[in-house]
């Protein structure tokens, strides 16, 4: 098998752990890389990339790869996916390509008429425990499945000026679990009813935003998720995905700092989850390039492509019109 | 302190209970039984009371007795309670009062007017798992509560002639898990959203009734709660209720029939879930009883009054109305 | 089925609980009580026991019942039950019989050739988790067993007094995990090897005893069981049971005094065991009693017969001896 | 900080890891590489070692490097160890150090006098699980420890070849928990009492062997530990440590495939602990070799030194010796 040339764009926090997880991987050979900042660059000399620049077209001009990593700001993606598309890549972008529903459609667009392939960073479906519910589910442990609950908090809000321009939780936050009731079921999603207050900081209400959610939503068959989100948990990162259906039952935990157990006249005393999503999800990130490298080998449709994006952001936006009119929104409705 | 003596109406599988705990209690006699029924009165009578009738006027009219028990069919409780009241009875009642906001209203007034002791039979709030959750809520334990999820599936669906006159799912299931929103944070609900379906057993849909259900409540201070049913558990009766809050989070989980694990080659085994609320409240009722009896002798206020049983019916209908309007309906729309 | 008598020597706690706990069986009446302490007898008097007396010999001679509980000091077993069983009683007794290996062989003897039940009291073979594991080694779950390993610590050690006429540590605390031992995989004991140290209470020492202890036993079959012992748990009563075999291994857990998880930012906290054997084994004595009516009314061999008394003597005399010489001793040795 | 030049000698599976997570670390860099297997030595060829080698004694007459990794068949450690001490480099030896106690006392002078560092291999002690056990003993979180626990059962047996050559059950594999045993309390053993049994396969025993074992070990304080091995668990690699003492208890678990819970009819299924000690010891394998370079930049003591190889050989040996002549073991009569 001949290598697979790379090249990456932005080298941000989550553009490092992808560079660091290809840099260990065999049969694939990360040729260039960009970023304006010349922290990022340094990073990448450092990591003795031989093409380095601070300017996206120049990264696609240079031009002797065949798959393009986007990990640069969200509101480059989708131009900067429509860019290599055209230039012929094949391109893993993190999520999301935009956060208007219109310039999702075009960049889709553009990506099916150049026939290369995506891949959207949903990196939670490569995480062990949600995989391991998604296959018992495929595999009919717990039947027909009835109700899907998803716990999803962090263990700190992220700065306001974060918050007002990531679309606000439904988007930034929660959209991770949309795509989750979609993955662990294999259903799409057909309506939304979301309910959420401001409860752990006044600053974000006042940025318009809320931090505290409950979201229903109903599949194509009448069954249902709930999804439950918080921007504050005392005790670390919670995820946790549960599916119940007419079988039985499959619960996935989150992940501990360690299994220890002190007992003591006080009671029993054990680790709190891991503390972020970068600690819990590494394993994951190096997973989901793996995949991405496997799908370009195969020239098969990739695990989580741009219609995951679409549904995802489709589901987030009828999420915001939900709180806002305090009713429940069919996806049909957002177009 | 002088006995305190007892009447009960209704001798089935619940007043049969209540029946044998009474009866181990100190400082309580049971002195009449009514039930329509010869075997219960049979037991009545094999269990050394003195006066047994079939008619519950007869019950009343025998009058010595400070306390009554009411555990004969929902459809009977509004009377019977009205005229326990008016003769003076201090009464406990298995829930609902009535399935009619309005005659709820008038019987509450009759037992206010009368100046008797009234409680409810929300026999979960004297669950060990769920008074632990409230006492450590009360302790501010998980500091302000921002988010209650409650469980609750049952091992099987009743009978549909049961289903036909209990009300539905959320008048004869959901109300208990009504009752334990409000109490293991001590705040009101003023909105409801529901959504359910028919998933378990297309009969329950013919009888006009739905068998899974996903309900979204909205407290006083805007923090939220969710509730999932099934009528339909494969692994036994499912009763979990977790609080989260600006300080942590507590976790109350089921009770199992025993706590063995086997490791083997194909992975780790445990026991399920008690199968049915008989055997998970079995203690519960016994502290329920309790209870009253402490409430009797205290002149106190009950720990579960009709209020209780007013409020937890109204979220009921407001589920109802929610569930067929497909909207959030608010608790003062109730009327 | 016509009425079983019982007569009951001994009114302390566990008389009071298996009191207790017969009158709420069915099929069953309590004709005579025995207790040389006055407030005991006034116990059984409030209990509506017909014939009260504080002596043993009146007890007997009364004669109207065919079976009787001792439940009275260790020192007294032996006569006692030498008395019921040449009176033709059938007889339930506390363990031990007696710590004399050579007053227990003539009491068995007695027992034998008057043809009636012994039943002993190691209540712990009754306990639902214990059983459990009993029950999968039966059923071959774990395969051959290879390793069983007995945890029993106790929340605090008695008195000294107790100790100095208890026999120690081996004859009071671990003759119930010698018991265990030989019950959880049906095979006997060929050898032991005790060691212990004084590390709670120097007092314990100086009364000729240990406090903490670690015994290895070899069966038959060269399979081994580890017990570890501790009169001094700071978090409660410990008591667990694991049995390895060849195809896999189960485990019982203690009972805790609920399921409760808090999470805060401290870490995971959840209540402690069930703090001592009463409440621990509340449900067992329930079962061993009925248990024993059962093994009346069928006719059967008793499931817990002297012939387990005088294997679990054996053992812990071994023990003693091994601590004593520091060496393995056989159970042969101990005649 | 200036790189720290190492040579690795031998490439096997073991040496492969060691080699593969030194590559990964900043300041360090692998300049030499001396495996007698072509295989082995193109390993280190694709991974640009610039001198390699199939003789240890040209390995270390390159010279340019001042630490070594010991990583060839253990009967080459005391000559490797010697030779590279001799030669002034500081070394890293996969345990043990020799079968022979003579042979490590002498090895153990020839590193002291020629003023290198020596670690030895104990790779459990930088399990994150062990290692919180240490961390809350040493925090005192259980008071003064009175028994420690520990299970180490392997998923099956090696080869009889193997078993043949390895010193037997107690020097390859029990050797891991002696280790653990002085590790997580700080204490030195002074007896050794050792009970074996062959009950998983007959060929271990003919080879003179045993391949089930339970053991007692003794504090210079009198605490206890009690060690339980299988050579083979159906459910996977076993490994976990129990400390108990007079304030608590600290437990340590095995870690799982993932965290799933799958609830059905037949009961809760979860996954088995990781298979073999590869999985299992991951991650510690990488964080003792950057303990070894902390060790080495920071010229202080190694964290596990040649007493502990020392001391660890000598339990092992009293414990082949205790099993042989059925007897408790001194420390002091291994000389």
């Amino acid at each position: 098998m001949s290598t697979i040339k790379f090249a990456i764009a932005g080298l941000g926090r989550i553009g490092k752990i992808h560079l660091d997880n290809i840099l260990q991987m065999d049969g694939v050979e990360v040729v260039a890389a960009m970023d304006p900042s010349k922290e990022c660059r340094e990073y990448a000399k450092n990591n003795n990339i031989p093409f380095i620049t601070s300017s996206y077209k120049d990264l696609i001009s240079m031009g002797d790869f065949s798959a393009i990593l986007i990990c640069s700001p969200t509101n480059t993606h989708a131009d900067y996916v429509e860019m290599g598309a055209l230039a012929g890549k094949n391109v893993f972008c993190e999520k999301p390509l935009d956060l208007s529903l219109k310039r999702v459609l075009e960049v889709l667009n553009v990506v099916n008429e150049s026939g290369v392939q995506l891949m959207l960073g949903f990196n939670r479906r490569f995480d062990k425990e949600f995989k391991k519910v998604h296959e018992l589910v495929k595999e009919d442990a717990v039947g027909k499945p009835h109700l899907v609950k998803i716990t999803s908090r962090d263990p700190g809000a992220p700065p306001v000026s974060y918050i007002k321009q990531s679309g606000g939780l439904f988007l930034d936050m929660t959209i991770h679990d949309f795509d989750m009731a979609r993955y662990v079921v294999d259903n799409e999603i057909v309506e939304v009813y979301a309910k959420g207050a401001v409860l752990v900081d006044p600053a974000i209400g006042a940025a318009g935003d809320i931090d505290t959610a409950v979201v229903t939503l109903t599949y194509t068959d009448g069954s249902m998720a709930i999804i439950d989100n918080s921007r504050e948990a005392a005790y670390g990162y919670d995820q946790r995905v549960e599916v119940f259906g007419s079988k039985g039952m499959v619960q996935s935990n989150n992940i501990f700092h360690d299994s220890h157990k002190l007992y003591n006249k006080q009671g029993i005393h054990a680790a709190n989850p891991l503390h972020f999503f970068l600690e819990r999800y590494q394993e994951a990130y190096k997973t989901e390039i793996q995949d991405f490298v496997k799908g370009l080998s195969n020239g098969i449709q990739m695990s989580v492509d741009g219609n995951d994006g679409l549904q995802s952001l489709k589901i987030g936006l009828a999420a915001i019109k939900s709180l806002k009119e305090n009713r429940p929104v069919k996806i049909s409705e957002i177009v």
